[in-house]
């Protein structure tokens, strides 16, 4: 067993879980060690639950498959998604953590473009600790990094900034694209000689973003129960927008409680492009959809007196149901799910249920 | 005299002016010789007309002193900011061509990470000439950059962009920083070793920005009559919030006329600090103001009838006057001046005037 180098920091090592939705083995968390193993890990065992997944030696992790979903949510474990990576909400749900970081099992370590390995889930604690500047647009990039302040015409009341609740981090190698660009432009890479960019920016106000699941970071305090994953993948009519969806909710949800989201830094390796002809059978819907979806998030206003997340995810509910019904009946279906999500998040995280015996999965290694 | 090397391109040239205000002697353009030789530079000389301007051999430039401006405009020439950086929206005017770039005079070429001197003006040009995308915010960035594209999320009818109005260029060594951030951070630089950040977004739809007027090109056809830079300077209260102004102006009309702003790539090599302490009077009524001048610009909303840019920005200097004048006196007489900008502008781009004889400056070189 490698141990992790002795200079490598583990910034927040208790207060922060990872979680991997996975359908295998998860050979992929040996290039991670050095930067993974003094953490906690929650694996969402994706599928078939008969089929035994390895986790290589040394990391403390505990997995969950869908038996141990059903026996945890009975009648709500109807809102975790199967044979989707929709699932890995079920790990937001079950973790204790004040800070969540998830990742995809074929997202590797990337190099920045002096060949130096980046800790990306360093970068993200980083993210998530300093401010976010979502009521100004700051032209060079995130204010809060060292070196760089506010420029010339900032308003001197909003460079206290808000606290940052999401960490968007990117992917170099295969970009995260649909089915019809990947079907168009088979071999674009993003690779960090010519598409580094050394930035982290927040979302302004007001913008929404596609928010990829595959390398993201946030606040399980802040913003945990709107990162909910959808109703994706098998029995439902559309896949692959589960972390759209969730990003979109989040986002006016952020912007309501004045919560930063930031994007950019740091970016992982993204290693396999998936089967462009699979993902537009999954995504063809959600491209038609979308051209509602989008006009609808951004035309939600939800009312001042939502103070809390629940409250406001709740909100949204009602207005999923009542305005993109007529687009598809699957927005029902996908608002009563929203409804259910949120009592299985109150059922795990009530203070009562945190006195509690906590809801354990398989204990690996 | 240098010759420009031939390998150096001059995309637009018959179709760019070089707009640059001075109160010195043109040294500086020695270095951007073999970038900007092949284009027309109008200079618009600040403070006292008796001053001769020397600009180097071989630029075909045109010089307009105080003398000039008053001459060229009558009463209008009231509007035209003087001892001040404000008086180079003269040069906008009076130019007949599409695409304008201003630079300041303490600005040289400066070099990418890899050492390649950066050739700004081309760079604005493909930021003018490829769409913008303020309603889909990509997180890689500039999604009509070769190799990049947009990501999973986006609303294919979006994609096709609308035309870029303005691009604002950034700056290493020194940042534009405030007063205030200048005397706090003295030693505050921006390096191409750490700061230099690979990318050009579009500020997004309801975002304003911080517009510097450093490095920045526009599309004069496009947004040209909002590119007043207000009263500054002698006989104002204020000063060094001209670009700020233009800025906040375009976006809004930007915004409502569905044309993209973009900001990033190129940067320039900012060599001077100006004075912190005489920024400081310059600017402490407007650090004061902009907390109320932001607001303002972020709620303001132009009527459907506004369709063309002069439509807009004369409903703009309505609201200025009602919104603002209670703010400071000040913005009665800045409304009034943004009125008389744009009867300068109309009596200078009607297409009588331009049958007419050229306005002309003082034929240098």
């Amino acid at each position: 067993m490698t141990q992790p180098s002795s200079h490598v920091t583990a910034p927040l090592k208790d207060e922060l879980d990872i979680v991997i939705p996975t359908i295998r083995n998860l050979d992929f968390l040996e290039q991670w060690r050095p930067f993974f193993q003094p953490y906690h890990l929650i694996i969402v065992q994706d599928g078939d639950p008969s089929k035994n997944i390895l986790v290589p030696d040394g990391f403390d992790c505990e997995l969950y498959n869908r038996n141990d979903v059903n026996r945890v949510l009975g009648p709500k474990s109807s809102c975790i998604s199967f044979k989707d990576s929709a699932c890995r909400c079920f790990g937001f749900l079950v973790s204790k953590k004040k800070y969540i970081f998830t990742i995809d099992d074929d997202c590797f370590v990337a190099k920045d473009p002096s060949g130096k390995e980046i800790n990306a889930l360093a970068q993200h604690v980083q993210n998530l600790l300093t401010p976010s500047a979502p009521f100004f647009f700051n032209t060079l990039y995130d204010p809060f990094r060292e070196g760089v302040d506010f420029v010339r015409g900032c308003p001197f009341s909003l460079r206290g900034g808000v606290p940052t609740a999401i960490s968007h981090g990117l992917w170099l190698n295969i970009p995260d694209y649909d089915a019809p660009t990947q079907l168009v432009k088979p071999l674009e890479r993003n690779t960090s000689s010519h598409r580094y960019v050394d930035a982290v920016l927040t979302i302004p106000k007001g913008t929404l973003f596609p928010m990829c699941g595959m390398n993201l970071a946030f606040d399980r305090e802040l913003i945990g129960p709107a990162m909910y994953f959808g109703l994706m993948g098998n029995g439902q009519p559309i896949g692959r927008y589960d972390d759209m969806w969730a990003g979109w909710c989040a986002k006016v949800i952020c912007d309501h409680l004045r919560l930063g989201v930031k994007t950019g830094l740091p970016y992982i390796w993204h290693s396999k492009a998936s089967n462009p002809f699979l993902n537009l059978k999954k995504e063809y819907k959600g491209i038609y959809w979308q051209e509602d979806i989008i006009p609808f998030f951004q035309s939600v206003v939800l009312p001042k007196d939502c103070t809390t997340v629940q409250q406001c995810y709740l909100e949204l509910s009602k207005l999923v149901k009542e305005k993109l019904s007529p687009v598809d009946p699957y927005f029902n279906k996908l608002g009563d799910a929203m409804v259910t999500w949120i009592e299985a998040w109150d059922l795990l995280n009530s203070p009562a249920q945190e006195a509690a015996a906590p809801v354990d999965g398989v204990k690996k290694n």
